[in-house]
């Protein structure tokens, strides 16, 4: 459990689910090598790489695999003035990706991800784990203290009303990391030893009404669904903040989920989160996040949508109107982050134009 | 996992925590073998047993244990008429127990549930989880993707307010079965060989406004912070349900728990049930209940408590009257219901004379 899989280990035969209809995206700065231990679960999909950073370079992606990159230059060409809401220097850039796939499923991984091994010592095919979580349904209404009650050997517990058992459509499934865990710097710098080994067997629905620490690391959703609220926002190069982007997104689509009635869930599969970054560093990004989001998750937590933000376009639409009415006090940053929240949905149904009129669920 | 430990795999020896503060209730209508079992983790402790039909039968408990029990006629002469509000010929008479406990904790099991082992083949301590658990805090406003953030080798992940990493006060910690799962009637006809024999390795807070079907069959709480609430209600002889005991009290605490700023706790431990009682009694038992619930459930989801309701006990009449108000519409028997809740606060604050007066938590 504390130890990666080897090379051999997840070379498993693997059935490659929604092969033609899920995209892989990478955020990278450098040689993508780690697929190589991915590449049993990986190599039937197509990935979409979005290079950070310094566009010359070149990133090497390991043989076989089939691949679009985009680097800055592209993302400028392809977007024009609207890439100003691409974020540079932060793996929030990696939305872009999101943007331009064409594919009803995204799954997204850092590439200092490996492959994890289950306590039986099996590799973990995360991306398996997550078509199955995104393919099943989600109960955001009810507590089931049994979890997923649509996994083999579960169901609903006595209590559990059966009005409510046909559950929700999944729009995002959230995975876990063994090893080194996702804390914010000041717990880094307390804690520089301390690793996640313990593995939770579990798949559970986030109820409705709960917000959470949405981890861009090891995140797949149905783009159909809520793509248009999967924006990393303004990090990174010239922007006062980083390592909030995935927070930023996971509190969007959380409030939107639970306004379209949709499911967030949560628990397996973990990945192999192999190297702890710079605490210092992470610090100088995280500082202004850490005092502003004692005042954004209350705003978050209590935002409501109008009955006729019917798609998630327009829910996202209304929420950048709230950010820049509540949250513009905070910091200057608020206003220019909802200014870049339009832009984005502006840019998305301009690569996306039939998306933009689709209902994405049922709004409550 | 899906095996009971031995009695002698069990026989580890087990540091009594809060030795003289807390009550082990046991509700029964048999000899109490079980005990056995769990003599090396209970004997240090105080049982109150709740003997149920037959008050001239005679009930064996294993020598050694330290235990008052109570049987009908003994709850008559104590209540006198106020006795009503105790159920008869239903396990739901446990919170009889509740009531005449001096102690701050309560631990309730049934007579059919044996010592659980982890993966690791060690006999599982169920009482002292669940101690652990109440002794730590709960975070219901915030949900952490690594579970209990106060548990050895986690903490809160990025993204996680630091204002909200105090947590608050726990005062409920609902356990878990392995082998025969707590299902309903219609999933018991269903599928009578489904056996649980997943071992989820976690402990999570319930978050706030979400609602959960509270199983009594291997439950602790706090008496000075929810026990008043903990009313398992009108269930068996001469009422038109059973099996609903512990969901009514589920839903009421999980109300009053999150209007005071209190913490409900599931997962760890795991107890093994060993015998599925009969579905055909079950679904007689529960039919009415069963459709019900679908108005129950969104009546419990939706009730609001006044500010003013500082207390346990104000918060529980509170309740009773708008169940008055709003259920007894479903049926006439949930204005029975909500007299007997009535008819309980008084019972407790009689035999609970210096507890009433005491605000157990923080109104929000």
């Amino acid at each position: 459990m504390a130890e990666p899989a080897t090379a051999t280990e997840a070379a498993a035969p693997a059935v490659a689910l929604l092969k033609d209809e899920l995209d892989i995206v990478i955020p990278t700065i450098r040689n993508l090598d780690f697929l190589e231990m991915w590449r049993p679960f990986f190599q039937p999909y197509h990935l979409i790489i979005v290079q950070d950073g310094d566009p010359s370079k070149t990133i090497k992606v390991p043989d076989g695999f089939d691949y679009e990159l985009y680097n800055r230059n592209d993302i400028n060409r392809i977007l024009g003035p609207k890439a100003s809401c691409i974020s540079f220097k932060d793996s929030a850039c990696r939305c872009f990706g999101y943007m331009v796939s064409k594919k009803k499923y995204i799954f997204t991984i850092d590439d200092d991800c490996f492959v994890a091994k289950d306590p039986s010592g099996k590799a973990i095919n995360a991306l398996e784990q997550h078509i199955k979580n995104l393919l099943s349904p989600s109960t955001p209404f009810f507590f089931n203290t049994l979890y997923d009650p649509y996994r083999e050997g579960a169901d609903f517990v006595r209590g559990y009303p059966f009005s409510l058992r046909e559950g929700v459509s999944t729009a995002v499934s959230h995975g876990l990391w063994l090893n080194i865990p996702d804390y914010d710097a000041p717990t880094q710098l307390v804690k520089p030893l301390e690793r996640n080994t313990r593995y939770v067997d579990a798949v559970m629905t986030i109820p409705k009404g709960t917000l959470f620490p949405m981890c861009g690391m090891n995140l797949a959703f149905d783009r159909q669904l809520i793509g248009p609220a999967m924006y990393f926002g303004l990090m990174g190069d010239g922007q006062p903040i980083g390592r909030y982007d995935d927070m930023w997104a996971g509190w969007c689509i959380k409030v939107i989920c639970d306004h379209l009635g949709l499911g967030v869930k949560t628990g397996l599969p973990y990945i192999y989160h192999s190297k702890a970054s710079n605490p210092f560093v992470n610090l100088k990004k995280e500082y202004k996040g850490i005092y502003w989001q004692e005042e954004i998750i209350p705003f978050f937590q209590q935002a409501v949508l109008p009955k006729d933000c019917t798609t998630v376009q327009k829910c996202y639409i209304e929420l950048a109107k709230q950010v820049k009415e509540k949250l513009s006090k905070v910091d200057p940053y608020f206003d220019k982050l909802a200014d870049a929240m339009v832009t984005w949905i502006e840019a998305w149904d301009e690569l996306n134009p039939t998306g933009a009129a689709v209902p994405n669920g049922k709004a409550k």
